[in-house]
């Protein structure tokens, strides 16, 4: 293995020797259940019960303080009441213990600050020993690979476990334990099952990148409710990346009452969903929407296909499977292949007279009376150059049908291409024969053909190129030179800059400001006018009133001197109405496009610059037509991203109008994440709106700026 | 029973005696399967097999031919080789057969005419016989409350039937079966299972209009293809909804491929999707998306829940659990209860102090410890007013946990509030645990809620009250008196009307018209001006340029007579230089409002009249943001479809804006409904684009239309 690896979490990973401080004799109860999971799921390090009150546990010569132990274990289990931890915890960290699991509940997750106080106390009593803490509030590690099983989780008494390429990392016990379950249910090996509780010190991020690091790990499944560090989880996600490893993850708190119950669950910090959108599509991680979505594509990734192309191909038994699969795959943009001529031709000589040769292939009822039907057609099918994916949709078999022979068919059939293959069929005793076969089988035709799609579009995402990795920089790792420069953002009266010092600092930094002037007489306005014509905008330029339009302080489209200086003294006169700094009137050329576009930028506490990329004008928050990136990125990115908003048809030009230069704007995009980079500690946001981007080839241009200093 | 019974598929349905056409001694062929259901499911009337090759069948004496028998049979199943089965059919005319059952494919599913004009035939010679022809291409139908089982379908072999309140009714043999077999799954009993095929004499709707006179039958499932007589479909689903008897259907084909798809599959007529939803919606009938999505919410449905309030409250032992509930709660649009103050004073004196005592309701891991927690906890929250809704999310449990208890605590809740409750346990051996105690059960916790949500929604629009219903006329049965009136549409120089011929048109209706004049010199253009200033339009009045602004033939915001005359110079001389018949120069008044809407009508050739309520302008049809209703509908349905569209937040009012007058809006909305029906022999088409919307109180002002007559 050639990546260095991150020991610090090694002793709650690979224990030599545990102690359970807390240790119970009844294999039930939270204290009981770690010490009968690491003897029964083969456990070969030494365990040591901590109970003053008993001589044995389960068997076992039980201590009664760590203190006392014969030797100082790699990793402690606290499974004591809320009150008894903080002391178990230094008594761990006084004895040198390397890492510690509290699974006692009743500090941070609670809304009491007393019991985040004693939470902070513990995470400072380890760090100061240098031990690492895991919680507290959680249900544990366990990492089957080898028995170190640190968990009171219910789940390994009902799903026995097996080893195998999967990890679960979890901020959630039970949603350590509700995928484990769902993946066992598939059959599907799994190694690392560890909840995290309160991340209290160990994040839900660090113990992704721990496992990340496993080379057996070969799939990662992450419940995250609130994440402190998405830089641990960027360099997680990369290094996944550099190993092919997926990583799929339920982010819960999407709603507004999602978090609000999230803060209460665990004390979770609440992260705009949009941004942590934005932040997984940027690292390449896929976010599933709950545990059955998480668990969904997983034998797809297992199995090792990565597919470049998405054109389907359906065959079934029944035409309607057929149709709902075309509807479905044409929802999730697969578009069907269209077969061969020679294709059908072989099918036609195989089919019956009334089935359809074309995609979607109908081998129909006739299966009944020949159940060779399936083996026969798959291979025709197979030699189409135009197949990507293929979906086989068993509608009903049983009785009078060979479905063993069908589930050996299609998993030769799998084997042969080499392309991803899945299968739906209702009835589970028929599903079953094609699980054992080995090929991806889902009771929901829907959920099916969507696997099939998570896993083309996910392969995509995971081939877009990462700017940081061209530089050879982790992104947002401050450490490293900064790469994007800046010239420093003007000092205003207060926080929000005045429009003249906004649009000034944006074309200092290269992005495509309207040509202006700021016009403190009507003499100069008139000379604006004269420069700027044939039409022009006049607008106030004070920093203190960041809605002009709102305030009648914009007049739009004035063409000749005297409508000019007609409107100054209005401007200029509403200005001392309203008690504003005057800061002059901008004049600027009336500018026409295709369309008013917007940008925005922020820098978010946790996840750092974020670009807005959106439809523009007066409506921009009401109609919402927008989307989230994280810088750096390219422009084809951006587009990408611009091409998924409700204004793209007209972006691309509809009513013979011509395309709009949606280079332009996104350039000016991927020049403003770079900015957000680079000035990132002297801004707090900026806001674009409208950018008027013309037709193709003729720019975009920034009419409107406001630049927020960050507070000090 | 007070419904009058449709009894001409009394003979499919419920027959006294059957024939088999093609019977075969092998019960895994199609002829056989028949034959052997009928024997095992307890039929108790007489079964006859014709073959004319065996003097028995399965151990029945065989006659030779339909003529031989010793009664006309009520019912036939012709299950013969495409090419003998019109003579089958024939032979069962002849006879005196009352239906046949017409199993054999090869007819208008294929593309080729001649297979089409076979099974036309086969219609002409039923239809003049009196008998009723069911198929071709059909699995065929069951009832199981006589175990009158005339299928070939496998399924009956693999899931064990029981009579019950469900019918199944589908064009597809697989998707009558797939729904058949996931009900059955859920331990419920189901009565019809109908596969009407090809649909050529008895459609699925009739069956559907069948299977719901059925006083038995409470719920009804449609897997539909293609809707040939959605009349027929409107009075099934009026009929269910005075029975109250939930109908849910899947209609495939939702796009473009997929219909591609159907109509290869089984010849279905293509109708736009938009246009099915708003049918649907019309009616009472809830669209499901698949097959599982279809009998989804089956247990709640038939539990007899018609709940009014949609407030939720979640009780789970997993806060994470409760953080995903709330995630999905809200974007179904299920507010979380706020628990009375005294509900949280009682939940706190059991719960132990680290759990949630807000909706929703963390229990905690103590469970593990605390069996009774469960049951302590849950008529608590019962008793709370705000409840409307229970989920109740069992995150993990098994060995330790009590988990019959749970069940039995949790069915004695929902049948103490009487109101709906819904369980999600991921594992199976826990779920079916809640399911044999009555509890509709759920694996994946986000089914469940939607589940609660469809039946919230669903009871919701089965309370919209019907307009039809009032004045006791069905809807869209043209052989009652109208009710709506409109006059006659004008006649023009081709299918389009001028603007001023739609204009005139729409004023006749009662439609808010601009006012406008009709000018055929610069002196009656002057005169308008004058009339109607301080700022007019100008648009050339010819029928055969429909997009005129995009032929600069319009001219906007004209103000003093002098641009008034250029204007009018202009727009004479464009009409000439285009060659198009000049009807004149409309000169109305400039109007502005909140926001330009657009309204359409359209006569479906199947569907009749459908209204579009759109965001308008020139970009309706590329930003798409419309819905659809067929009328009659009120000012009230039309405000709730308006206020689905991205636009609503603007005619709600946001940046300081009065609302818009959606009132009137809606009220053109009607109207332009009314004139559908009123002169829908008459009528193509009417395109409103845009309707210029005031502010509240202000009103709605049409300026701009276009009126197809519809091609003789």
């Amino acid at each position: 293995m050639t990546l260095v690896r991150d020991d610090s979490l090694a002793a709650a990973l690979r224990p030599s020797s545990i102690a359970i401080v807390g240790a119970s004799d009844n294999p039930h109860k939270i204290g009981g259940r770690p010490f009968h999971y690491l003897t029964r799921f083969g456990y070969r390090g030494r365990v040591y019960p901590v109970n003053a009150t008993r001589a044995h546990v389960q068997g076992f010569a039980s201590y009664p303080d760590v203190a006392t132990l014969p030797e100082t274990p790699d990793l402690a289990i606290v499974a004591v009441p809320a009150d008894a931890a903080p002391a178990a915890v230094e008594a761990c960290a006084r004895r040198g213990v390397r890492a510690a699991i509290v699974m006692s509940s009743g500090f941070g997750e609670t809304e009491a600050p007393e019991a985040l106080a004693a939470q902070e106390r513990m995470v400072a009593c380890a760090r100061q020993a240098g031990m690492r803490l895991i919680g507290p509030n959680t249900q544990g590690f366990a990492n089957f690979e080898v028995g170190a099983v640190a968990s009171f989780s219910t789940i390994f008494l009902e799903i026995e476990p097996a080893d195998g390429p999967v990890a679960i990392v979890s901020q959630s016990g039970v949603m350590s334990a509700v995928p484990y379950g769902l993946v066992r249910a598939r059959g599907i090996g799994v190694r690392h099952v560890h909840a995290t509780g309160n991340d209290a010190d160990v994040t839900l991020a660090d113990t992704a990148l721990a496992v990340v690091l496993d080379p057996g790990v070969r799939l990662v499944l992450l419940y995250i409710e609130s994440l402190r560090d998405p830089e641990t989880l960027a360099r997680a996600a990369a290094l996944a990346r550099e190993r092919d490893v997926p990583i799929v993850a339920v982010k819960a708190g999407r709603t507004a009452r999602g978090r609000a119950a999230a803060r209460s669950h665990t004390g979770a910090v609440a992260t705009p969903d949009r941004i942590v959108d934005a932040f997984f599509r940027a690292h390449g991680i896929w976010r599933a929407r709950d545990m059955h979505d998480l668990v969904a594509c997983s034998e797809l990734y297992l199995k090792g296909w990565r597919p470049s192309g998405r054109h389907l191909v359906v065959v079934s038994n029944s035409g309607a499977c057929g149709v709902m699969a075309a509807d479905t795959a044409e929802e999730c943009g697969l578009p069907l292949a269209v077969l061969d001529a020679s294709t059908e031709a072989r099918l036609a000589r195989e089919l019956p007279a009334f089935a359809a040769l074309t995609n979607p292939v109908d081998i129909t009822a006739a299966l009944l009376t020949n159940s060779g039907l399936f083996g026969n057609v798959l291979p025709i099918v197979a030699a189409d150059p135009s197949a990507d994916l293929f979906f086989l949709g068993v509608g009903v078999a049983g009785v009078g049908y060979d479905v063993e022979r069908f589930a050996r068919d299609a998993a030769a059939f799998a084997d042969a291409t080499g392309k991803p293959t899945v299968v739906a069929a209702p009835q589970s005793s028929v599903g079953d024969r094609f699980t054992a076969a080995g090929v991806p089988t889902f009771a929901n035709q829907t959920d099916a053909i969507r696997a099939l799609a998570q896993l083309v579009d996910h392969t995509a995402l995971l081939r877009v190129p990462r700017l940081g990795r061209h530089t050879g920089r982790p992104l947002h790792d401050e450490s490293q030179p900064a790469q994007y420069e800046a010239p420093p953002v003007p000092r205003g009266r207060g926080p929000l800059l005045s429009e003249s010092d906004s649009l000034s600092f944006l074309r200092a930094c290269g992005m495509p400001v309207v040509d202006y002037r700021v016009c403190r007489s009507e003499a100069e306005a008139r000379e604006a006018f004269r420069a700027l014509g044939p039409a022009v905008v006049l607008k106030a330029c004070s920093a203190q009133i960041p809605h002009k339009s709102e305030h009648r302080l914009v007049v739009l489209n004035l063409v000749g001197e005297d409508a000019v200086i007609a409107a100054f003294g209005d401007v200029s006169r509403a200005m001392t109405a309203l008690g504003a700094a005057d800061d002059g009137v901008i004049v600027a050329p009336m500018i026409r496009g295709r369309r008013e576009l917007a940008l925005g930028l922020q820098i978010d506490p946790a996840f750092g610059p974020i670009v807005m990329i959106a439809d523009g004008g007066a409506y921009l928050e009401a109609l919402n037509d927008s989307a989230m990136l994280v810088p750096p990125f390219t422009i084809e990115e951006a587009r990408d991203v611009l091409m998924t908003l409700r204004v793209a048809p007209i972006l691309r030009g509809v009513r013979g109008e011509p395309p709009a230069d949606v280079e332009s704007f996104c350039a000016a995009a991927v020049r403003l994440g770079e900015i957000g980079l680079a000035a990132r500690p002297q801004l707090a946001a900026i806001d674009l709106n409208p950018i008027i981007v013309r037709s193709d080839g003729e720019g975009a241009v920034i009419v409107d700026a406001l630049v927020e200093r960050r507070s000090p």
